[in-house]
């Protein structure tokens, strides 16, 4: 579905986790297991997100990476927009979670280079530009929520807060943050 | 006022922190300090929430917990919500965000096993559902902020973020994240 | 600009980082190079902020320093009040978040003792309270980023989400949230 190169694409099984090239070792298979299992679930990471101002998508401090607040860009680079309960249904919202929880992980990925590190999502906090009255958050943020565990299993179980805002940057649906623990 | 029931009722003093039964040691009853300051301020930790959701009310990183977006549950179990200014009055808010802060104790504990292990409440962050204009917030958030210092004293004291929002989870009023630092 | 008196006067170069005192050795200069930056920017770190609540502006656990939402006060002690798109401009919001930033220093000055002991400035979140349908969230934090970029140069780039709000106390048009890893 996403249509972006992947950085490692000598390690990476385009199609199945099975079929590794022959020179990849068990330790080297064991390297690309979550990229692998992007791979399973139809997915390819796009390219790292470029930060609209003074700041960095990701930073390190000791084992935690601090993410900052992304945005659904879909496989064609296209920004979603609108406001959930108005001309966004919460169906896709949630669409739109999954794509920010990919788009997390590519940043994620840049920052320390291999995603088989990650030792924990710690936690999530998913915004949701959505009318007065809205009150399913928490299913809209299922969506990035749903996302990580199914790629991390239990180390993808983050706690988390979703809420609402009357307004976003750029007028999106959804905005994630996340922090998360990895390997020294 | 809470009616469930507690995890290790043999060493909480239901009433009065000098109840203890004769079986608690000096080094028995530290370990209750918390609990029996809960019940000397005439509460009782509430059975812990279950996320809505594939995440979790509490995830360990090193030594902090983070805590997930907790709501306002009564005692009965009863969820409180409305928006602040219009079917809620700030006090009223202020009371739900005590409640939600008794609410992550019952998840920290769960996490941690014993409350006197908290080493410092670091930060909370308190969303307050709230019509346009309304402006206090912080008075809002007070109700789970004066509650930790009157439970964990200087440990107690934290950084904190009060804003308001438009909307949240099930229409709450309030919702309250918190970081906790707890001993190795 | 900022007419408060500094803690450590006789460290402290008023009006260029040149005129050091006679007795400012050379680590001494080191050490006061972040208030020698803002002397240069023309700017004082005015009084630290006083908790509007039970609460803390800061505190430090391991090698972070979590900042509290802070407000935008100016030279003057004034807070700046205002909803974004309606009474307040894009551009006086960016200024209220330079402002704010400062009084995040202020803050994170007292807590530390030394502006030199920060190490990366990790996170920041800006709540901007402002009109449905706004969408320039980022270009008013960038205040805020960009003066910590232009303060601590490579250590001053951090993670950050910008998101709006219906409301925030006070009636303040921005509140900003930080965290800061500081040398041991």
């Amino acid at each position: 579905m996403f249509s972006r190169t992947i950085r490692r694409p000598a390690l990476v099984a385009r199609h199945n986790a099975i079929s590794f090239p022959q020179s990849t070792t068990i330790a080297g298979s064991q390297k690309i297991h979550t990229e692998a299992k992007l791979t399973e679930m139809g997915l390819k990471l796009p390219s790292p997100g470029v930060p609209k101002g003074n700041f960095a998508m990701a930073v390190k401090s000791g084992k935690m990476i601090y993410l900052s607040g992304h945005l659904p860009t879909d496989a064609n680079g296209q920004l979603l927009t609108g406001k959930v309960g108005a001309e966004v249904s919460p169906e896709e919202a949630q669409g739109a979670a999954k794509l920010i929880a990919l788009n997390l992980l590519s940043s994620l990925k840049k920052e320390v280079g291999d995603l088989d590190r990650v030792k924990r999502i710690v936690k999530l906090v998913g915004f949701v530009n959505c009318v007065d009255g809205f009150s399913q958050q928490p299913m809209v943020v299922n969506g990035a929520s749903d996302f990580f565990v199914q790629v991390f299993g239990d180390k993808g179980v983050h706690a988390r807060s979703a809420v609402g805002t009357n307004a976003l940057p750029l007028n999106i649906p959804v905005e994630i943050e996340a922090i998360v623990e990895v390997e020294d």
